[in-house]
């Protein structure tokens, strides 16, 4: 969509699929460019413009600088300021259209695009040769276009990059012209008919002056083209990244391009190659973003999330098949479970395989068995089957059994144990995943596992059959004395405590639902019976905690905790998704559980409570601590479940949603969690993917 | 030397061989650490020092920070500042003991060196695997001893490194305990028994409290070790570096060491276990400066020079042979010519075997034939062979015959061609290596360049032998117009033009009389005649510039400049090393030549002309940029080859350049460019290895 005038500068990442890089900009005035590994924005400059005689013109896609890098060289003949003599276009002369999987910025004569194309992910294990390769290739796209058409003389068009590191810069005239970086990671490169340009900075960008060489020294380089008066002509740049070798430790892997490419180079002249069927691949989901009947905050808070996602993503390469990885943004954790249940709707969607690939390393890799404590007592009882929080950091895998982040012995506090909800969310993603695939084979291989985790939930209820309501009441022995955590690690009790947490316990009666439904779906009657009482256990425990005095359910069943919050409702996404619409109908066997949980929503969703004056939603009444991706989903269940009608003031939510993105989150791109409007945490996030689900509705 | 008190806060490289890494430290609250393939300090933090009870006390090597990188994850639970939270000790309480191959931070009770073996390179077409390997093993080593021998409760000894990156921790109990990071290229491991320590910051270490794992996330780790009250322990720690594959671009190339090592971990592990070999080697090197007659500014001068010369060394593979590259410091350009003739004295000790490399690489890759000018004249005659300045950047190699530095059409400026100081270079270096080697194959293959050397050398004095004078009087075509350039690029005309250049003259009178020796060895008795002539025209030429109303030769010798400069002298180091004792003995056949420039240099080296207040060496009367390794030559060549004694005013001089170091270039470790003893260009400089020459005084 057309993006209001005042709503152009922000950045936006560009990212080929499981590449884990980024070409981020759109932010003026800030530093920007391409990355690889990255929990960030890249701390370079991109040059977008053009040369008339020595005038320079140049989008703001840098950070200002008054010191040149020659300098350093040569201190007794210091240049003047170098970006001072450029001149750049102000935010009003810039449009800029950001859609699905491109981003365009559009001034007089100049429009620039880059193009991040995506679509349904091939199953490498299903396709030929040809498929993979394309499919894999981790490049993304840029194409600036010089109108002169109405010009009298020649303008040339300019793209460059800056503070990138000194290049190698490649010269096959007539047919690729670009530069590798970064130890040779990272590059660019055009089929264009250019001359390469190598400065120490810009403003000294000239055309080659027929001596033999341009410098190759300098760290602002890239290419002119020259358009000639009545012409307009378009450059085509390919930009990937490349990383060779062995990427990781702990699990030593590959990137999974690395088979079909054997260096940099080859990725982006294949890709300049090849680039007609990215470009359409890309304008196919643009037309499908832009033809939802979805609002423009809407549109844009789905190709935000999207472009935040790929930039995440990382697909290896391990002992000859795929392994799929979503780092968590800035944190970088691999497969960070708890991201993975929210992002597994837009994954179901361009990439079922991927989703049985982790819920596999989850099994193989990242499952443990534990035992359980009551609270305030030392006596343990049978635990059973979990899964981690992650499976490691930054590259680094971390052990069989292990997470990076859960440390032993912290009470209900950031870093403790997840174990409960993860367990609950191997449960909800195999659910989904047999509901919407069928994949026959998969659960047959994996059915003691589901078993597992069906006396895991109810060993975690309570040791004693007897005293079980269907809710978490134990900790996992994992904690050495500490109580477990959710994924809401950061907020207070009312979402952080797992222990008898409302949010937890409806995604419990979620998971018991799921797995009623697979062992149905196994053929394992009587299991699938005592899971679906398991559920019914847990939505009459939910609808009892209901508290009129209140005038809703509290976050948390104990200790007199009196928070209000929205993700009550989150749980119900999963039968939803699912096709269990027996499970969500008011007037179906949860019937009073589904309307209880209704009025939860209604009575908590005002101002002042769960809604913060800017028409923005505030997930808990007693933190200030909101999270999109989270408010996303919610959004979905209010809607697509419940029935909830938001009139006219769903707009202004979702125009409150985009301007936290915008104006909260300028630097990072898409980011997760929010402060009254300002991204603090969870920056460069590829969670909010959740939103994908509005195109369901 | 121990240190003075007030002179202690200094960074210093601490780097293995041929690895393009460094260990750098000793600046106080300032960031350092490790890093590779890096023209600056590393920007971490090294914590070193002792914990008792919740108390550490560390050395302060590291930029004080009063955030923690928790608060990205937990930002409702901030905990307190963190680097106030810890006892930093002050310069008071640090003495530092600076040698050839280690350094010493000595405080009560903690004993912290930095080892940096070194030692002569093995010739690796010459011997066995097991010394080739312990050669290349790109390891450098820390030991920290921690006495509690009078204590009364258990200390415990800590080593960490903070702000590297997220790492992979690696623990094989009581054997190997270490951490990888930077992409697994970085990495440090000890053999002593330790805990591993990882936390998000330092002041939240603390001993594992029995639960079974470290956190696995945090940007602080490392080593504690109990010190028992009434023992003294030491824990060795292997620094190290490990690029895997093809490192370069434009020629590719692996780093020679993975021939011996398959990865970081193995690199870690084999120096830890021949630990004792390096520490051994350091060790004599040290004691080699500690018995040498110099007085403690020069030892440190050497010291210093020699610590930053391996950070900047480069040595690879190409088609199974070795390739030797010394970086240039911060702008890692590729054996740039005018430093390795510089770094020649000391490489010709430890590495001639590197020497012959360099100078075969220049002649099969790097070399070019030109044809030259007369300045201000069109027409162009033949030229012939001269080298390039450099072989490329940053792991870039530039095509053949091309370096990355010169530009045409600049007309005596940085960045214009450097065609006869490097051809001079190329015969100078060629003429020390014979001279001291005697490698008669070398000669043999290589006498056609030699020959044409020569060639070159006259065609570029003038078109017409009968307007000949020694000097060089053309232009290389390469220039397209403008006029070349010596090393002293950023200077002023005083040294940076390169025609009728006083310095580039009495160069090229060394290089004649090298050619004249190297044609006696090759039997080319009538070469050698006439190269002899050439030196004699051009002693007579120089001696004939000597201006009476000066008082001393002016820099250039044309458009009235009056510049006095040192540089000179310069040249005259060339028949000192290689022996040609008759050519600088003052009654010998360019006796009056010599007794010239003696003259020359008591002239002009006077408070005000050539002497800065401080007592420091100022190389041109006309530009405050005066060069630490050229100073050093230059002392060498007034003292060894003129006979100057200095007397007590030598130890001003020395004493002022070290302050040059310590109190201009504190952070930058050796740096090269000084203004007003002020380093402000070529920092972490490899060059200042020239002053090895002093040793041999």
């Amino acid at each position: 969509m057309i993006l209001p005038p005042h709503k152009t500068s922000f950045h936006a990442q560009h990212s080929a699929i499981g590449a884990h890089s980024s070409f981020t900009l759109g932010m003026h005035g800030a530093p920007g460019g391409l990355a690889l590994e990255k929990g960030s924005p890249a701390n370079g400059a991109v040059y977008v413009g053009t040369m008339v005689d020595d005038k320079i013109t140049v989008m703001p896609f840098f950070e200002h600088m008054n010191n040149s890098e020659i300098a350093r060289f040569d201190h007794q003949n210091q240049p003047e300021t170098c970006h001072d003599a450029l001149t750049v276009l102000s935010s009003e002369e810039i449009t800029r259209d950001y859609r699905f999987a491109s981003d365009h910025f559009i001034s007089e004569g100049i429009h620039f695009e880059v193009i991040s194309s995506f679509g349904p992910l091939p199953d490498p294990s299903q396709n030929n040769n040809t498929i993979n390769k394309r499919a894999a290739c981790p490049c993304v796209f840029a194409r600036l276009t010089v109108d002169n058409s109405q010009g009298s003389q020649t303008k040339t068009a300019l793209f460059a990059l800056g503070e990138h590191g000194c290049p190698m810069p490649i010269q096959e005239p007539g047919h690729f012209t670009g530069f590798l970086f970064g130890n040779g990671d990272l590059g660019f490169a055009t089929d264009a008919d250019v001359y390469p340009l190598q400065c120490f900075d810009l403003s000294k960008a000239k055309k080659p002056d027929g001596t033999p060489l341009v410098p190759r020294f300098g760290g602002s380089y890239g290419f002119m083209m020259d358009v000639p008066a009545g012409e307009c002509k378009t450059m085509d740049i390919s930009l990937a990244t490349y990383r060779s070798g062995k990427a990781t430790l702990g699990l030593e892997m590959p990137y999974w391009y690395t088979r079909y490419f054997s260096d940099l180079h080859e990725v982006l002249e294949y890709a300049l190659h090849n680039k007609e069927w990215y470009f359409d691949q890309a304008a196919q989901r643009d037309a499908e973003l832009d033809a939802s009947p979805l609002n423009d905050s809407q549109k844009f808070l789905i190709a935000h999330a999207s472009h935040s996602y790929y930039g995440s993503t990382q697909w290896f390469e391990e002992s000859g098949k795929p392994f799929w990885n979503v780092n968590e943004g800035e944190y970088r954790m691999h497969n960070t479970f708890d991201l993975t249940v929210d992002m597994l709707f837009y994954e179901m969607i361009y990439s079922p395989w991927t989703v049985k690939n982790v819920l596999e390393t989850f099994i193989t890799r990242y499952s443990y068995y534990d035992r359980v404590r009551l609270p305030g007592y030392n006596k343990t009882y049978p635990g059973g089957i979990s899964f981690t929080h992650d499976m490691g950091n930054h590259n680094n895998f971390s052990p069989k059994g292990y997470s990076s982040y859960e440390i032993s012995g912290i009470d209900r506090r950031c870093f403790s144990y997840m174990t409960h909800e993860q367990l609950v969310n191997w449960i909800c993603c195999t659910g989904v995943y047999m509901s919407q695939t069928k994949d026959e084979s998969f659960l047959t291989r994996h059915l003691n596992t589901v078993k597992d985790c069906y006396t895991s939930m109810i060993n975690r209820d309570h040791p004693y059959p007897s005293k079980r309501n269907g809710v978490m009441n134990c900790e996992s022995s994992r904690c050495h004395g500490g109580g477990e955590i959710t994924t809401y690690d950061s907020l207070d009790t009312s979402l952080g405590q797992a222990r008898n947490n409302l949010y937890l316990a409806v995604k419990s009666w979620a998971a018991y639902l799921a797995l009623a439904e697979l062992f149905k779906q196994a053929d394992e009657t009587t299991l699938s019976k005592e899971a679906t009482a398991s559920a019914k256990l847990c939505a009459a425990t939910v609808t009892s905690k209901w508290d009129d005095e209140l005038g809703y359910i509290p976050a948390v069943f104990e200790n007199d905790n009196q928070s209000a919050i929205i993700p009550a409702i989150e749980g119900l996404v999963f039968p939803k998704v699912m096709g269990l619409n027996d499970a969500i109908d008011p007037e179906g066997p949860y019937g009073e559980f589904i309307a209880t949980l209704k009025r939860h929503f209604e009575a908590v969703f005002r101002p002042g409570i769960c809604l913060y004056p800017d028409k923005g939603w505030k997930l808990s009444s007693t933190a200030d601590n909101s999270w999109m991706s989270k408010i996303c989903l919610s959004q979905y269940v209010a809607r697509a479940v419940l029935g909830i009608d938001f009139g006219d003031e769903q707009a202004a939510h979702d125009e409150a949603h985009m301007d936290w993105q915008i104006f909260g989150s300028t630097f990072n791109a898409c980011s997760d969690q929010f402060s009254s409007g300002k991204a603090m945490a969870s920056l460069y996030y590829p969670r909010i993917v959740t939103n994908i689900l509005w195109m369901s509705e």
